[in-house]
This record gives structure tokens, C-alpha cells and sequence, in this order.
């Protein structure tokens, strides 16, 4: 189901009972329980429709600690990070651990698969529909209240419509590089990319143009600084063409997203980042905004705009990192250390 | 032969004599003169070996004033403004006219079609190529000496060889948006930009191809800033697909470059910027680097860098524009003003 799951164990069958989670948990001696599951939810999704809509979860840490909801970019997944009994790398491997604020033995990891990471959805996909399927699930997981939802880039979004729809669920919202709205040229940015998916599919080449766009993606969520860093070497003629030192590791970069990505799945999430369109006032969680400066897709401006308008439950946090978009990914000290802080307040502010 | 003469009058039919000049000279009662030709010259090119390639030029102005030959980017071309005898509206149309600094009643404004420019290279060209192909025009005008060279963008680097391999022919050199080498950022960006080229040939979509990686290039030529004044408004679902604000404008700007530019010409010209890497050391000629704040394909950084090795010859003027890359084209009156301070001092520091 989820498209990141090659290395885990065989999840059971499913049934098609709705809102039943199913849980693949497996013994961990001495360690901390984690479970996979997957819930079939009847959500009223705001352009495909009302339907049934297959969520993937992963949850980590003790039943009775509080509980943290984490989600990332369009390609993360339930999988935040390795743990005693899924050992695979997860897409935040370095931000839950022992001896980090989010600790599993502390807190209860709760993360899932986007709805449409499955490619199943062939309609725009609103991030209202995204934080009605986290509600879900945390009914199916008999959580009542989060301590924190944290969210970063599409999760960041997704964090804002929950607190918006679901305010008495949440005790703290942190917001990592996402915004109220997509900047505009973010957008642009975007939307060609969508149209290198297209201009490969005119040709069944849906593979290569999928690749093309993650490398555009990539420039995006990186920054010159580094490139000039890591990629300053002379251009070399191959084959009468010029290829520029950062190519290969661009195409690499691209080679392994497709290899793990449906094409409906990204272009439907790419889309569902556009057509995301908050009123900050409307959210009255306590919320912690983090900045980087020099993020090419969400400019300072526009968090300095969205905490202004969320007024008293607003605060800011400026980061200035060379990783761009992916400091959340790259700066996990620097993450970490304002993620202990946040938590550390949360029960002051809620 | 050029691409952009749609409108201009009929030139007379061509010689094959090398280095021999062919004028399409219309009168211009009253008015300024203006000449076109084209001149065929045999060229030892870096990379395509040596060929004769056919050069097209354009001369405004008297043949008494001194000359300043003007080279922008690389879909430029020799009609840099309108004038009285060409009339259609050049590239820099609003830098070159009676008024401003290159005011073609006071100097002879040179500009050519680059070298590759007509699509029948297919093989790297180098900017010393450029700069080989401008001192030969030069021999076959006549000219033994410019006032100045203004150079934007690829201009800036085809003026940066000339200025090194060819010393004496040069009081001063203006370069504007363009540096030593092509930022490693940068220079991916243009490489993805040839790979939707490239995806579009698989299936001869070259224009689609071409299309996309004009669009992509555009918000390398522009700037966050402009896109939120002109693109902030929520996007649209159209067919089922998120379509974002700013897509019938980089529709219409795909659309008026591939009816414009043969695939061959620009794929080629995009990779001469990349290929370029001079030693600033070895320029000798008076030099006024302009950076522009916020270029997203020229830092500021590498504009600093180039002037701190360009030492004694080297000077800096920095703009801030919301037009980032394009200011030399849009924010006309400050160039205008930038140039009329460089051309002043040309004869002190000669």
C-alpha cells in the first residue's frame, strides 16, 4: 500500500471493516513498541469526492505517553525513523531517537502515508483533507489529544488546517518552512514541474519526465550556496554535449525518487501544496513558525506574514541554514533544540 | 538567417566570399543610418572545429562616431532598438535611442547574431568563439577600436574573451549580469532546462520541450518578488488539474520563444554559458562589473569575486531590482545612467 515499505515485515490481510485499524506489532524485546497499521476511512474529500480512502500509519513509543504527530514534505511517510522493530532509515532519522526531544521512550510517535501517496487518487487533494484523515485516525488510535502536531513543508500545511478544524485535538502546532498559501513563484516552480510529468506521459515517459520534475524539485528545496559548495568543478564535453558537475548527482537524485514514487501520487500532492489556502486568524493553537532563511520555496516574508497574522498564538523562529527548504532534514541539532523548546512550553501555553 | 527578421526588409542575396560584408543599407532621410549584412567567415571554433560560419550584423549610427558594440543574452540579437530604418522593436529597445547614453546619432551602435544563433551548429561553441567571431566582424567594418563593450548576461561573458584575447580593439568594458564562470546553481538549472529538451525529443515535442525549458528559464530571469506582485491570486482547478496563476503567462512566454528560436540555437547557446571559464586575471581593459541584487542566476558573490580578481582594471556597481536577472532589460533608466558614468570616464581611464 505504502510505497515506501520494500524492507518491512508482511502486514496481515486487510478487511475491509471501516475505521478498523489493522496492527502489524511486532515483539520488541526490551525495546519500544512500534506498530504499522492501516485504516479505511470513508472521508468527504473536498474535490474527489466522498470515498473510501485506505491510510497507512506507524506509531512509536509507550501507549501512555503523550502523544506528537509528525509529518514531512509530499514524499514522507508513516516511516519518521528507524526504531527496534522497523531498523529501516526513516525520512527524519536523526530528529526521533534517544537523547532527542521527540525520544520514543518519552513520546508516541504518530506519522502516516499523505492520502494519495498511493497513487489511487486521480483529484486535487485539499490539505483539509489531510488533517480530517489525521483526525481519523487518531479517533481509530483512541488518542484524544495531541500533544503536538510538527510539520514540515507539506506537513506544515496540513499542520495548519488541523489546528483550524481541530483545535481541541492540539496542544502546540510547530510549522516548519509552510506557509498559510504557496508563494507564487513557488507555485510557478511547481506547476512546471507537473508539466515535465506531463511532457513525459504525452510518450509513456512518465518515468523520465517524473525524474525530471524531482531534479527541478531538488533545486528548489536546496540552495547556490551549497551547489557552489559541492558542484564548482568545470563543465565536461561528453558525447558532443556538455554536462555541468552537478548532474550526476541530480540524476541519481531522480533515478531514486521514481524508483519509490507513484507519478499520480506526486503530481496530486505537488497540486495539493497550490491550491492550499489558509486564514491564519481562524487558528487559535498555540503555534511556533519556523523560518530559514534563503528556503527558495517559502520565502522569510511569508512566515513573517503568517505569524503576523495569527497574532497572539504566533511566535517565530528564523534559521538561517545553506540547506534551504531542507534544513528541517539537514540542521537536526539546531531542529532539535527548538523543538525542545516548543515542547518544553507546550503545557504553559495550551 | 537570423531568426528574429521577420520584419525587416529583404537582404540582398549572399556571396560566398569570406570576410566580405554584405550591407542592406535603406535611406533614412533626415535620419540616423542603419545597415544590415551578413559576413562569411572561417572561424577556428573551440569545439565545432574550423568552419565557415555566417555572421549577421547590424550598424546604427554614423560612421565618424566612435563605436560601441552591444551583446545580450543569449536569445539577443543584432536589432537591438528600433530605428529609422529598421523600425520593429529591438531587444534593449529603450537603452538605444536618442537621449540616452548610446544615442545612435552620437555612436555607432554594433551588434551581431551569435555565432550559432541560425541552429547549423551542432557541437559546444565556446564564448571565445563569440568573441573571435565579434573581432572579425570588426576587421570587416573596419573598426579598429571600440569605445566600449556593453555586455548583459551572455553578452557580459562573450565580453569578458574579448577583452582578454583581444585588448587593443577595447577602451572599456561594461559587463552586466554575467561573470568569470557560470555558477554551479545556475548552470544545473540550465542543464535541467536542456533535459526537457532532450525529453521532448524523444517523441519530436521539440517545441513542447523547448517551450517548458523557456518557462523554467523565465523564473531564473525573474525574481519571488514580481511573481507575488503579479501571480498572487488562488488557483484554479481546470480540468480536473490545479492550475496556478502564473501558467498563462509562462504558457504565453514558452510559446513566443519557440516560435522565435530554432532547438538546435538555444540548446547549443545555453550550453556556451556553462562552458565559459576565463582567468580575470588576464583582463586588462577598463571593466565596470554591474551586479544586481537578488539575480537569481548571478549572485552577487561571484560579481564581487570577478571584480576583486579583475584588481586594478575592475569597478562595481550594484542594483536592487524585483527584476533580478532581466534589470538590464526593465529598469532602463538606471542602466541608462549606470552606462553614461562608464562611457564619460572612458577617455580618462583608457
Amino acid at each position: 500500500m505504502s510505497f515506501v515499505d520494500a524492507a518491512s515485515p508482511a502486514l496481515p490481510p486487510h478487511a475491509d471493516a471501516p475505521a478498523q485499524p489493522l496492527h502489524a506489532r511486532a515483539p520488541a524485546p526490551g525495546g519500544i513498541d512500534a506498530i504499522r497499521g492501516q485504516l479505511d476511512l470513508i472521508l468527504p474529500l473536498r474535490h474527489a469526492g466522498t470515498r473510501s480512502v485506505r491510510i497507512a500509519y506507524e506509531v512509536v513509543g509507550p501507549a501512555d505517553a503523550p502523544a506528537v504527530f509528525v509529518a514531512g514534505g509530499i514524499s514522507a511517510h508513516r516511516h519518521v525513523a528507524a526504531n527496534d522493530v522497523f531498523p529501516e532509515q526513516g525520512w527524519a532519522n536523526d530528529l526521533v531517537r534517544a537523547g532527542r526531544t521527540l525520544d520514543p521512550a518519552r513520546c508516541r510517535i504518530v506519522a502516516f502515508d499523505y492520502v494519495g501517496a498511493d497513487g489511487r487518487i486521480d483529484a486535487p487533494i485539499d490539505t483539509a483533507d489531510q488533517a480530517d484523515a489525521v483526525a481519523a485516525l487518531l479517533d481509530a488510535l483512541r488518542i484524544d489529544v495531541l500533544r503536538a502536531f510538527i510539520g514540515y513543508s507539506y506537513g506544515a500545511l496540513v499542520g495548519l488546517q488541523f489546528a483550524i478544524r481541530h483545535p481541541h485535538r492540539l496542544h502546540k502546532l510547530v510549522a516548519v518552512s509552510g506557509a498559510h498559501r504557496a508563494h507564487p513563484y513557488a507555485a510557478a516552480w511547481r506547476a512546471l514541474q507537473r508539466k515535465a510529468v506531463a511532457l513525459g506521459q504525452l510518450q509513456c515517459a512518465d518515468v523520465q519526465g517524473l525524474s525530471l520534475a524531482r531534479q527541478f524539485a531538488m533545486l528548489s528545496y536546496r540552495t547556490p550556496e551549497e551547489f557552489e559548495e559541492r558542484f564548482d568543478a568545470a563543465p565536461e564535453v561528453v558525447n558532443g554535449r556538455v554536462r555541468v558537475a552537478a548532474e550526476d548527482y541530480l540524476d541519481a537524485a531522480g533515478a531514486q525518487f521514481v524508483a519509490r514514487t507513484p507519478v499520480n501520487a506526486w503530481l496530486r500532492l505537488s497540486e495539493s501544496i497550490d491550491l492550499h489556502r489558509v486564514d491564519p486568524a481562524q487558528v487559535r493553537v498555540p503555534t511556533l513558525v519556523v523560518a530559514v532563511e534563503g528556503d527558495r520555496l517559502v520565502p522569510l516574508s511569508d512566515s513573517v506574514a503568517l505569524v503576523e497574522a495569527l497574532g497572539r498564538p504566533g511566535q517565530l523562529r528564523v534559521l538561517r541554514s545553506a540547506y534551504g527548504h531542507d534544513a528541517f532534514l539537514k540542521e537536526t541539532d539546531r531542529i532539535d533544540g527548538i523543538l525542545a523548546g516548543a515542547l518544553r512550553t507546550t503545557g504553559e501555553t495550551a
